[in-house]
């Protein structure tokens, strides 16, 4: 298949490999139907009511750019945050903006410090601008606060991921250790602090916003596609000084912000009522889940986000059986990629209709086994 | 204000410039309120009632991530198009678009060939990337085919842009003047044919899809930005060969677009009859500019797009009075960055209502000098 000859050498060297396959391609490379959708991390109880109904009331107005300065966006997030909006940089959801900090860091062949089996995309990102990955295993399914210090000084590496709460795992750390390590980080090494399920956590996982606001080499990025229900609507943001805030704007696309997406989250920000109870009920779907995996002899691992891991206690090829399994339900999973993290399958929480579903299949999946 | 100290030299070196400044950013700086909003090549007539209809439909989908291979919307642009889904690469707008071509193509001091005064934000990533631009003046306030051939060639540039019908200046080639040129161009350099105003140009400009489908180094980009009205709705794509559409796998945000844009698109994309529809009032809307050009003493220039742009028959700082003058009558217009194209004014399609006020302004703007 002829593709133009002068692509860079770093293009024609990349993979054509994709971070994650999507559920729909599953439908129609497998001739199956999604009946349950909880394998994304998605949030299946929807968008708040009075999101729904601003990005209605934005449609007639989509023949207009968004402002590209995101100013009412910044405002409104930085007065939830409590910092300014000058800390503030919004971008198509956080794999835009993790695209973006890999390019703003990392030239080919520098080293670029994470968890190995941690964020996909994260990789591809990094892959796809030449960085070279350097992974530090899980412990006890958490990430290894002290490994990846010590890879970072090591490599003397210029970037750092880091997420908490964890994906794959579902697992934190609690705040005191977070600024801990972002206090002992080099000042040369930019640290991303991925916070897409900052919402889900317990209230003591999470550094206040005061705590690192002052560190240029912190980069705090969260999102309106997990708590907030709206992965669709393509809404993120990141939060750190504001000299660091404003290097986006050197290679962000200015334009590139949806004018519907933009509306729903500025509703959704003033909606707090439906976040706290959709948190409530993202919690109690992760009770429901776990659940179900006890009462299948499966072991859930806690969770801080609106997944939970469950451990199906054998290899990776089995948990694979079992997540393949469930789709022949109609139930989409996914799991984790890596050994050990792949003796655990990871189920996204959803409504009770989903949960059934997963409820009526799994047993019938291991009993096939 | 205390930036990360260790960005790569190539985003150390970039100016924090914007390609355009919104004019939200401009209402805040000014204290103005934009009451016709005809600067940005918007399209003020709106979206397609049937596409309003659908974003809202999916307001409450939000929640899902897009499918990252955007299967529905490429089998739809193939069907309309006439060539394969697979000849198709879909982004969040052209600009995003063009950030990947110059990413694929483009490593540090790479020549680029562009239309000296072309478009801006296709620059402002050449620059991103640290190519190097290498402009060829307007003749006649079109783009010199002929230069740009040559420039292509003594340069042995890997990338060339050019956008047919023409921003800013409306202007256009015959199609075969444009398969010509694609013909002559040596396959090392891969060809950026910007269609985003493909719609509203007369027919003998535009090539047939047949006609450049077969070439690995053309990609031609188009947008439901324009004539489709959904500008908000960041949904564009590009028309190359199987190969060629690949590579943008290798980068892209696989789930980078917004769940509503998509689902407006099909709808618009179903909904011709709206769009012939649309461009009867575009076409109308340019003859009304260029008589209200006409009898303030302005030349209009003859226009393919979505703008007219007007030559003011005096320097860039003339026109930039008028530009800024009318604002100040809440008539937002924009003009051409360069000389020569600097003494004209561009001005956006719109309603009658948006027209009638420019109508009002242009004359006592003038008249203030």
């Amino acid at each position: 298949m002829p593709a133009f000859s002068r692509f860079t050498p770093l293009i024609s060297a990349l993979p054509a490999t994709v971070p994650f396959v999507g559920p729909e391609a599953i439908e129609r490379n497998r001739g199956l139907i999604v009946k349950a959708r909880i394998g994304a991390n998605e949030n299946g109880f929807g968008p708040a009511p009075s999101a729904i109904e601003a990005m209605c009331g934005a449609a007639g107005e989509t023949w207009k750019y968004a402002d590209p300065e995101n100013f009412d966006l910044k405002q409104a997030l930085a007065a939830h945050l409590g910092c300014k909006a000058e800390n503030i940089a919004v971008g198509e959801g956080i794999d835009s903006l993790l695209g973006l900090i890999v390019r703003l860091v990392i030239d080919p062949g520098l080293p670029v410090v994470t968890s190995f089996g941690a964020y996909p995309t994260f990789n591809f990102h990094v892959a796809g601008h030449g960085g070279r990955l350097v992974t530090v295993p899980y412990v006890d399914d958490r990430e290894n606060l002290d490994g990846l210090l010590e890879a970072v000084h090591r490599e003397n590496a210029p970037l750092i991921y880091f997420a908490n709460p964890d994906n794959p795992m579902g697992s934190w750390w609690d705040a005191d250790s977070i600024v801990a390590f972002a206090e002992a980080l080099p000042e040369t090494c930019l640290m991303i602090l991925d916070e897409a399920y900052c919402e889900t956590g317990p209230a003591n996982a999470m550094p206040a916003i005061s705590a690192l606001i002052g560190r240029p080499n912190v980069i705090r990025t969260r999102t309106f596609s997990k708590a907030y229900g709206m992965a669709g609507s393509r809404v993120g943001y990141a939060i750190t000084t504001p000299g660091t805030a404003q290097a986006f704007d050197k290679i962000r696309n200015h334009f590139g912000m949806n004018r519907i997406g933009v509306a729903a989250a500025l509703a959704a920000l003033k909606d707090q009522a439906y976040l706290s109870d959709v948190i409530g009920r993202i919690k109690a779907s992760r009770d429901r889940i776990a659940g179900i995996a006890a009462a299948n002899g499966l072991k859930p691992l806690p969770s801080a986000t609106n997944f939970v891991a469950i451990d199906c206690g054998r290899d990776g090829a089995y948990a694979r059986s079992i997540v393949d399994g469930l789709m022949e339900h109609g139930v989409f999973i996914r799991m984790p990629g890596v050994a050990p993290l792949n003796r655990c399958i990871r189920v996204s929480v959803g409504p009770e209709s989903d949960m059934a579903l997963l409820e009526e299949a799994l047993p019938k999946v291991l009993k096939g086994f």
